[in-house]
């Protein structure tokens, strides 16, 4: 093994990012060595490679950025349990204590202290990175190495869907980005009865439809709440997923849903939104979940049994480049043709 | 029985009402009569009063006005199951249609097509009222009239408050109107470990206090989200009741909810609210229940049953006035130097 | 209409049946009488049939009996509400008395004075029965009337399946009676990973087959445990649906759950069962659900929209005879080598 | 500190225990030493004094025993957080893998290879104990030390005990034995209505009675269904807490509950129970828990917020002993006239 690999970092807190040559890092007690297969992009990584206000206030340069991975582990360090050398993983990106109130009661995805790789310590836009063994997942069915890599919007998207009851229920996702579209086919397999899908991007209506929506409505051009109206008899949806931290959209999921319905909120709004509370929850009877990264690790069990049982998440992925080509993807992230983009670090 | 009965009427589609001497009603396929031992006066009572926005667009004078009342059983109509004549009764306010999809599926709180005695039809600031059978809860155990006349309000509270887990929890309930002053002593019978409470008004905090809140706190004049981090080490409180429906107040409250923490929201903000949505909900993984009415009628037998348990509502109860001194109750009302206003309509 | 019509009537308190010609009834208050399109036979219906100890117990002669079916509304009574002439109907056939605590709390499967049609009143193996209206689900979707005919079990089945957390688990049916069939395209569409079934009948079997299950077992020739073993990876089933009420497969059923696993119980064992609870329940964290009939109406909800999105019950149903054949019919059900049998009491 | 210490130990696979002067254990990496300040005796601890079946099955001399206990941080191995010298701690007694299915869903108390301290490796009637840090609850409140001491049987109350509903509930709990007993402060401080115990002990009703039981009943001269019925109205209890393990408590308790009612079995029948699941269950529609071990750690959540909030488990402790006449104690909890027996090493 050479003693340098290729990495995206950030080096200044600025703008953009470069590709550097560092040294391949070495696994602490407790953490494990991971070469990395296969990358993607998220949202955050823009944020950070913009520079926004956001990633100005939390990210440290210098950082090696990117935090959805699969790859293999090649060394382990001091006390590392449930895992060997040779293991194919995903990680779980949130690094939590372990000792707070919310660790030590299964709620870890809303741990006091978390961590976040490639935000809060170097990431895996490079061909290794290391890991605290408590966070892999390790594979112990086949798996297609470009869905490894997406397990952390996967599992936003099987964390938001799940907490609501969907056998039998009418659905609107609002804003179907990669994890509103991969959340269709797990709304599907659990049993909804129908999909509404909302979005002014026509290019993700199209991969929304793909992955099985069965409305998709761009509100820019089409009335909602008429179409919803319409598919559910004057009653709304039972389920809202809310997907894209947008203000009008919020507002209109919540005009659409049924009294008594469930909104699973996992969009993240910029600033405060002015909502119509008496009528979107208070009248309603309606029950609201904040979504909060993945709950660890049931959220992975479910979102492993789902892909076993037949769900493909495959037309999520609409593009591919090696690390060399990350600027273009970030890019394209920032225009919204795209769906999942994949970044092989090795190439 | 004379023919007319003493009532308080809208008589016309502008504020004030008149005492009015009105024909005794009687009872429908499927209704009894009940003649009125003690009403009390609600917040709705005095929109209608002081005819406002909201009342304009939903009560049609003429209409006897007054919805929270126990009372006798005195005639069935046809087909009235359950109840006989002589039977001491509380009546749920909320007249439900029984074939929508929400009363099919025990639902009845959210009914589309719900009526609401004193709103929608003749209520009971009247000697005599008549009333659906299914909305009658007969008393088969002693109870104070004056708190079977409150038993809407008080049922708004046990629903707001039991939805949320309470057992050893922290509880923030923010406005302490009559229903934020109800939940006082449901929360703490349930086992919560200590209930904080804030409003503007002092004569409620000391009311607050006197029906067992641990800290009562006026954000006029003090740092509510300072208290509430002393009072919970910093976590913030499990669970955040809100009654008052003023966007300060709901945004304090979230402020000070804690990571993975339930919100009931009963209080109905008269417009829509600034709500950092992101701060308040998704990034703790809070969740949030819409409260409308009672669940018919689990919320009944929960409050019998703490009523039953000793739980002791009449410190809520602040002033007693005959039928004919219903003005100033309402003023009162309108003050907010009270707690419970009862009205006795036979004196 | 004529006066009269055919009917299939326990005459006597004895084995047998007779086919008669009865009165068409009246619907009394409340009431609607129905003109039965499609009937079906019910294992309750060949107990009444062969005059077991519990049928004894029960059911006092003459009584026309029958349970399953669906109908057209003909006539209606003073006060019904939610239903006109002409609509077609399936019907839940547990008639409740809708003042009780369960009734009051949308809990009126569990009603304390429940009446079965059927059994304890004249029911459906006629040309016309007479049913409350608050029993009859009309539909508003195109649906088989064969189908219609078998909501009573069907509905057991959704009721049974769904209080279970399906997405994503392995699920054991032990008793692929009707209604253990019904539940396999449930929990498969309800996003089960995979379905286990097990019976001592292999005519059951391949009906299990033939409706979607993964593995199919006969505790007769077959090891269930190591089946299941193998399937699970060593872990157990996520979820027990016990249809047999037999006492070697409901403990075969728990030995074969996982730690943390969902029993629910539908199978009515006929006596006692030896059970080893410390093993079966409490060191594995089990929990267990008892289920009565269908929840009202939420199970029909659920139904109705697995139906609608796709759901296809017509494989169970193997045999159809008119009325006049039903003796048939009821010695086919004692034998077993059937799904189930439609009645057309028209023909 | 001196190289060894008293401890009480099975040193032959025989019935009896040997006081020894043993090495003081070193804590390995992830551990802490213990020095015990408070022990108290367990049923399980006689089970392995008397050697009886299960005893031989699963302990292996020789092996210091005793699990219930709390002490002081003396020593921190490698890799140790949340924890330092100095802190006064109690301890959960199932050591867990946290690598397994369970330990990662939040579930621990239902590890596959959970391992018990006292049990499967040295306990605590000793002077000194290793205990993996992660088994750690350390006391950020003034707790009384012999409340400290018998957290695992009061959690295990909690746990049987919030598993259920019990605002406004009537509780009936079949085995008043030291956990029964901690069972009734924490139900009734967390809404129970009234709470009914029955036992064959007259000693242990007595001290039922004085942890605040509404009514107490022994089956050997009573009628437990008849005190039951009156005291519910004929309806049944709501909640069941079977702590006996008994068969035929176990089919009293069942036979007492309310249709729709909870039970939560947290004694362990010796051999497999003979039980009318039928009429137990499965026509009440009710539901069944199975308690293993304390939630980790949500029931310590619970556990120490009612007693920050007043809860008295004192009265539950009726014996204090040395470890000298650790002998003594045993015998006592054989006769079953005592409540819980507290046990000082260190003198």
């Amino acid at each position: 093994m050479s003693q340098t690999m290729r990495a995206a970092a950030k080096t200044q807190a600025a703008p953009g990012f470069e590709l550097v040559e560092a040294p391949i890092p070495r696994p602490g007690a407790g953490e494990v060595l991971v070469k990395v297969r296969v990358s993607a992009i998220c949202g955050t990584d823009v944020h950070i490679y913009q520079w926004d206000q956001w990633a100005q206030s939390r990210v440290q340069p210098p950082l090696i950025f990117g935090h959805e991975f699969c790859g293999d582990v090649v060394e382990l360090g001091p006390g590392v349990k449930g895992v060997k050398e040779g293991d194919f993983v995903s990680v779980e990106t949130h690094f939590t204590c372990g000792v707070c109130r919310f660790c030590r009661t299964g709620r870890a995805h809303i741990c006091q202290n978390v961590q976040i790789v490639g935000v809060d310590r170097d990431g895996c836009f490079a061909e290794y990175v290391t890991v605290p063994y408590e966070n892999l997942w390790v594979w112990d069915a086949e798996v297609n190495p470009e869905v490894a890599a997406i397990q952390d919007p996967y599992g936003n998207a099987v964390h938001t869907a799940l907490v609501c009851d969907l056998v039998g229920a009418s659905v609107l996702i609002t804003g179907v980005g990669p994890i509103g579209l991969a959340a269709i086919p797990i709304v599907k397999r659990a049993g909804a009865k129908q999909v509404i899908c909302s979005d002014v991007s026509s290019y993700r209506l199209d991969l929304a439809a793909k992955l099985g929506a069965d409305l998709t409505v761009n509100p820019a051009s089409q009335d909602l709440y008429a179409v919803v109206a319409e598919a559910t008899k004057g009653r709304g949806v039972d389920v809202l997923l809310e997907m894209s931290g947008n203000e009008q959209a919020i507002n209109a999921g919540f005009k659409c849903l049924a009294n008594g319905g469930q909104a699973s909120l996992l969009g993240i709004p910029s600033k405060p939104v002015n909502l119509d509370l008496a009528s979107a929850i208070v009248f309603k009877g309606a029950t609201v979940y904040g979504i909060n990264g993945r709950k660890m690790f049931e959220t992975w069990y479910q979102g492993q049994a789902l892909l076993e049982s037949g769900l493909d998440l495959t037309p999520l992925i609409t593009h591919r480049l090696p690390l060399a080509r990350l600027g273009e993807g970030l890019e394209l992230m920032k225009s919204g043709q795209c769906g999942k983009i994949i970044i092989y670090p090795g190439e």
